[in-house]
């Protein structure tokens, strides 16, 4: 693990959410060439600064069009959906939708291995691994980086999946799944408790899958 | 919460790794009482150096006695043992012995739900809360202090515990019950997700005690 890579990360999530008061206006810059390299990055810069300023739930792709003065067609035809914009700008490696259909689809019986399994594709990966690393230690050290989160996931991770569970208090069974995976990071990729960290993914699973097949079907 | 209180808890045992190498070396303070007030800080500081600099496991009461240049009896008489006097260096409220003999002491059937109802009372309580969170951050941020924690769970929490489980894989099965603790806090008191933040304890202790339960004895 490259421990300085994440505290890059951070520190750009950090400074993208401390620094919002002071972006100074920049209104007609003359040589630009539109849709250019230039404006993607303002795009982007101006997404990290929109949702850190608002939280995730309260950023609509028009306000951030407008900060970053483009139009919201360009901004679309670059970026999608609000979701995707948000994983882009903080270069977040999770796809929520893929996750929703990975681990709806299938018997119902399999649902908790498929979202570890889900897991462990993204973690064994150093590159995604330590972009999730770093977002989570953002989150875990900056309130307006937690709420951010907080509001991706409630909209756009634990809402979907609640949806599609039949069972009782949904919201609630996605967010016990959701802490068993971050404990999961914690403890193998963050702290990295040995035999824990050291431990096959094949030895793992089937303790983990138990869990997340309680809590979300359970 | 008050997030100003964990970033300043976090920034002071970060800071004791950071700033270890430029400690003066204070020998011989001429107007000091022995085992007054200062004794206890001075104390406490050079174990947060010694700490920081090689680990839990490689540190040992002696160094620490040397680094604050009292006499080892004395250091024994203010904090007992190397556990308590970590605790006491990072203000971590964890009683690892107390933790141990509440989840052992009991039948068998009852380990999970004592784990889970001993991690709320750790929680649930805002003081005690604060000085877990500000450790929790610090560790995953930090590499020198995640290594720190590491080495005291290893040795104090995780290996009791699992002296004590009459169970194949005891380390591995200690460390995912530790997951779940981990990833409880992260989501109900770090992202604070809704509904998992709010839900009253005695909803929460059914769903989460038959995993412990599972990894510890299952």
């Amino acid at each position: 693990m490259n421990a300085q890579g994440d505290a890059d990360g951070t520190r750009t999530v950090a400074e993208a959410a401390q620094t919002q008061a002071a972006r100074p206006v920049t209104r007609g810059k003359p040589g630009r060439r539109p849709g250019g390299a230039d404006t993607r990055q303002d795009i982007l810069a101006a997404a990290r600064t929109e949702f850190a300023a608002h939280g995730y739930e309260n950023t609509s792709m028009r306000a951030i069009a407008r900060s970053a003065e483009v139009n919201a067609a360009l901004l679309h035809h670059y970026f999608g959906t609000k979701d995707q914009l948000f994983l882009a700008a903080l270069d977040f490696p999770l796809q929520p939708r893929e996750l929703t259909r990975r681990v709806i689809d299938g018997d119902r019986g399999g649902v908790g291995e498929r979202l570890v399994r889900f897991a462990f594709g993204l973690l064994e990966d150093a590159a995604s691994r330590e972009r999730v690393l770093a977002v989570l230690r953002a989150a875990a050290t900056n309130e307006q980086m937690a709420r951010l989160l907080r509001g991706f996931m409630a909209g756009e991770v634990v809402g979907p999946i609640a949806a599609a569970l039949d069972a009782p208090r949904p919201d609630l069974r996605a967010e016990l799944a959701m802490t068993q995976v971050v404990g999961l990071i914690m403890g193998r990729y963050v702290l990295a408790v040995e035999p824990l960290a050291s431990a096959p993914v094949e030895e793992l699973v089937p303790l983990l899958a138990p869990t997340l097949q309680r809590y979300l079907v359970g």
